[in-house]
């Protein structure tokens, strides 16, 4: 893999503002259409169709699919952590987590569980077949896991939780059952997986309070 | 979709000896090219030469690519929790919960992490695209959850549970941090988010025992 080139996309380079508006709706499209129809079931022509760009157009902001994949995860890390906030940033609380959780089943329920996340599809279709994808997929799981930790290690130092608690893993353990939840509310169709998951977490985490 | 095709397809009509074991060596190919693929990237020309038939023989048995996905959803819900057996259907211990846990970290890790859950990765990529398959992984993932809740309502049942506690939630939730440990081990390639997900709740399961 040519690491100079991925850095350039991943940097993105210099544009005027209008340059960067029609990067930025060609990334869109592209993050709508992988969304919809899996990376492997996406091509560039459609991304060019869906953006309403000419394929010069596009050459010109990316020089292969590979670069487009990779700024399609960037731009969903961003919506899918961005759209859990304020909540996110502040889980230092059962009511905070629990607001949360609901936060986000009431979101799949809306999307009537269409596409689960955009983050896990992702890193299903990609881990084992884009390296440079898998890098920046686990770059983003990572900044989400440390949100988590990030308000269970309050609780924790407050001094709310037992010494044996172990934040930095039930944070992991959190994002585990969302992500398992949010995949079989997918494929059922129902909330039940994903409520039944986060549920037990944080009960789990309930149970860990003094 | 053409309900009649999908049943024909699905009941596998009748073959002799020989017809078995070529349309066995079909769905095997097609299932390990879509486990190291994805079904999108998986061509019927590649499986036809990957099984060493001709594509008048693959033809004979799959009509077309969705027949043989169907038949791979098949093959990979047997293949799945047939590989957790005996463990998985007697999870009615800790212990017992403990050493299923232990069974699929170390296969995991045995397999680097590459590729994740084959049932869970093909719900990744075909929930929103397929109906028939969606429905051949729900009736897969129902399977899965029914024999972790049997163990679970066992526990109950024998009088080790608290009262309040639900063996069909729990299994549901089980299942969902299973999924979501596998996906993102699958991700990271470490064992961490697997091993969180289940060991949370297996904990949560014992803080529900008399």
């Amino acid at each position: 893999m040519n690491t100079t080139k991925e850095n350039h996309t991943v940097k993105e380079p210099k544009l005027t503002k209008k340059g960067k508006e029609t990067r930025a709706r060609i990334v869109a499209a592209a993050a709508k259409l992988m969304f919809e129809r899996g990376v492997a079931g996406t091509s560039v022509e459609d991304v060019q169709q869906e953006a309403g760009v000419s394929s010069s157009q596009l050459y010109h902001y990316f020089k292969e699919k590979r670069e487009l994949v990779l700024a399609v995860i960037l731009y969903q890390n961003e919506q899918v952590l961005g759209s859990q906030e304020p909540l996110l940033s502040h889980l230092d609380s059962i009511e905070a987590l629990q607001a949360w959780r609901d936060a986000i089943v009431q979101y799949q329920t809306e999307q009537q569980f269409l596409g689960g996340c955009p983050i896990g599809s992702l890193g299903s279709e990609l881990a084992d077949l884009e390296p440079a994808a898998r890098e920046e997929l686990v770059a983003g799981f990572l900044k989400w896991e440390l949100a988590i930790r990030k308000g269970l290690q309050a609780m924790y130092d407050r001094g709310e939780m037992q010494k044996h608690a172990r934040p930095e893993r039930l944070a992991l353990a959190v994002l585990s059952a969302l992500q398992g939840g949010l995949l079989l509310s997918k494929i059922h169709k129902e909330a039940g997986p994903l409520e039944a998951g986060l549920d037990a977490m944080i009960e789990h985490i309930r149970s860990h309070l003094i």
